[in-house]
């Protein structure tokens, strides 16, 4: 019998630019819970915050494309310019809301950027640069602080949409010392019947797991995983980026 | 602090047509454990399985699309006839497989037609008939036999692919006595911030977390979910339903 828990690390400080989070993590978690090597899944807006991928909207000049889109949408022009420079394609254009693929390739609605969970109205936050680089290094952090008989995992979540559900589930979006897929195509069920097309996107499923540990309103951004052993690496691994499908298998261009 | 767990129920022997899934359950699971009101995540092949929603190709004579699909695909035109039965609309046949609107609404691979985990190589689970009434039912039906101060939720899933990554992840394709969806649009963040855009698919999240608790070989089609007591019910609610899209909204129309 297998069991899998979530668990919310309370008193976590408003993260600032600069700020050490894997320092931060240890200091409310504490060493010894995170000795026995949990998946970390940390919400994007306190690693965006510690990385300053903010942009301020007073500094914003929108552009001609940005003010037609403010016109046709009701919206602030200058967050949309940042939606655009955030995309290298928008998908679609409607009910208030941009779906974008993202300069990392993640397609999700405004390019990921989040006008609410700042610290003021003019400031909005960005996903991290380079979210699966932000996972290792959170991670590498962690184990140099915590020691311990294994690195914990870092799993950096985002809340998306999907396209024919309603509602938000959070996905991966950065990953160090966990596999993002858990493929057993190929392999046999309980009955020895071949299990078809059974490739499991597990870091996923851990994120929209540690979002139920936590209430919107809490400030709880860290959520501690255990259960989940078997798919968690001594090496960093690929990252969430695994999770892409390219371009070209898109079934919906 | 919140905490969230997953536990798989051990021993469930196979499902065949005419089993009572709440007894079968209730003494796998035994009546104390489900006494405290968890949410019970059912793999849906078992409750399929349980109400006959089985095909036997062998009694399959495929038609005239079937037998075109299959000679593009190289897949068995039987088997492509009963996904096409099971669908309003097919959105995609590419790369041996078709992406379809079901006749309940669930847009999904194949129809959500289940070749492997079937006990022998003629027979296919379908979806359930009306996945929120078997929730419905076997709420009921448990309930009835274990008592308590609150009856358990019911959760069936299956796993569906997603437009634009890679993997499946288990998602709710019926549910009883829980909320699918957790609606903070209007409400504000620990930092008193609107949060514009933040509904979140609870029933989805505890599927896919769910998942997490079994290994695809171990033939546990029950987990019991803890600590989702805030948006479990008395009443059934309206199921898993409320978290379908309608055709008007669908963004890649």
């Amino acid at each position: 019998v297998a069991a899998f828990s979530a668990t919310a690390v309370g008193s976590i400080p408003p993260i600032l630019p600069g700020d050490d989070l894997a320092r931060v993590i240890v200091a409310a978690a504490g060493p010894e819970r995170l000795r026995s090597g949990p998946v970390i899944a940390i919400a994007h807006t306190a690693v965006s915050k510690a990385e300053g991928a903010l942009v301020e909207l007073s500094q914003v000049s929108p552009g001609e494309r940005a003010l037609e889109l403010a016109e046709a949408q009701g919206r602030d022009a200058r967050l949309l310019q940042v939606i655009l420079d955030e995309a290298s394609e928008v998908l679609r254009s409607e009910r208030g809301v941009l779906i974008t693929r993202t300069t990392h390739g993640f397609v999700c609605a405004n390019s990921g950027v989040d006008a609410s969970n700042s610290t003021d109205r003019d400031t909005v936050v960005l996903l991290p640069r380079r979210p699966d680089e932000s996972a290792r290094r959170i991670r590498a952090g962690i184990a140099r602080l915590v020691g311990g008989e294994r690195a914990p995992a870092v799993l950096i979540t985002d809340s998306f949409g999907r396209a024919w559900r309603h509602g938000q589930v959070d996905v991966a979006i950065g990953l160090a010392g966990m596999g993002a897929l858990d493929d057993w195509r190929g392999r046999t069920d309980a009955n020895g019947m071949p299990l078809l097309a059974t490739w499991i996107a597990v870091a996923d499923a851990a994120a929209a797991a540690a979002d139920l540990a936590r209430s919107k309103d809490s400030g709880e951004p860290v959520v501690l995983l255990d259960g989940l052993e078997r798919f968690q690496s001594a090496q960093d691994g690929p990252g969430a980026a695994e999770l892409l499908r390219a371009i070209e298998e898109d079934l919906f261009r």
